[in-house]
């Protein structure tokens, strides 16, 4: 069985590679829009679904197709990539002194099968104050990242004190349950 | 304040590395001896403290000194450090499809302040088979791990689904509390 991780995340390719499978990469632009009448859940299933949907290639027999979305959700408020500075500022504001969820939806797709899902983990921010908050974005330029933050960071080293799921599912891949899906596939 | 970090852990270097204090290392032996009527978390709170008073050297004014132990405990019983492969094998295989708490204790320590502090992290590992298990002990050598397993590896990626509390406290430190303590200190 061959992996291909169809994904511009670096955060996803270092995942992908300690689960010690084959695996390869393709990466294309796919919109990301969504009904926003969508549950939070829904959503990045529709999203990893989309992105496998839009995959330009043929399958080889042998080969699984990985496709995954990650979203940041508080007080049903969505958060996706900040566009600049003062969006990422608003979005750790909220985030610190607080619990919000993290979902990841994730797509696996063969020529005769598919499988989609999704994982949530809990995340709970202390506060940092605005001198805190404004150094790491201007440190960390976390643009790329869904909720503004990495786990991995300087952020989740600081102000994440608690998290209660999967960990690497708020880096951008359940991998635990991948491997777990992968061997059922 | 420059932190002195006393502790052999990789883990630990790159954890405290990851907080942009200034530290440095210092490393020596201390026998991990403890009495056995402690409880979980008096017991890593001891060998923290234990481990900071025999620090051979004299502190500067704005040096302060860190030291942590971390344990694995299932059912009541503190799992250390395996001998060798069989103790790794039972090990693991008593902590997958279990829930187990790893504490780590801290000291704190400069010349005119201490700070002890416990946190404990809860981690659901799922069922692997005997084979996966073996692998795992073969290809990773867990031997200088509390537990027989590293949250950072192939095991963490694949067996753990679940966590509730810090992450990096399984790591074997908890830099989010650390970060707080030392501001405070």
């Amino acid at each position: 069985m061959k992996i291909i991780l169809a994904s511009k995340s670096p955060r996803r390719h270092e995942l992908i590679k300690a689960l010690e499978m084959e695996w390869s990469l393709s990466s294309f632009d796919v919109e990301e829009t969504y009904d926003p009448s969508l549950k939070t859940d829904e959503i990045v299933k529709y999203l990893a679904l989309k992105k496998a949907e839009a995959y330009p290639k043929a399958l080889g027999n042998d080969e699984v197709l990985l496709t995954a979305d990650t979203i940041v959700c508080i007080n049903n408020l969505v958060l996706n990539k900040p566009k600049n500075e003062q969006e990422a500022f608003n979005m750790l504001k909220l985030l610190c002194g607080n619990t919000h969820s993290v979902y990841t939806g994730v797509c696996l797709k063969s020529n005769n099968k598919k499988k989609v899902f999704a994982e949530r983990t809990e995340v709970t921010c202390k506060l940092l104050n605005d001198q805190e908050i404004r150094h790491y974005i201007s440190s960390y330029q976390p643009f790329d990242k869904a909720g503004s933050y990495g786990i991995q960071d300087w952020f989740g080293y600081t102000a994440v004190e608690k998290i209660n799921g999967c960990y690497y599912n708020v880096m951008g891949l359940p991998v635990s349950r991948i491997y777990d899906e992968l061997k059922a596939f």
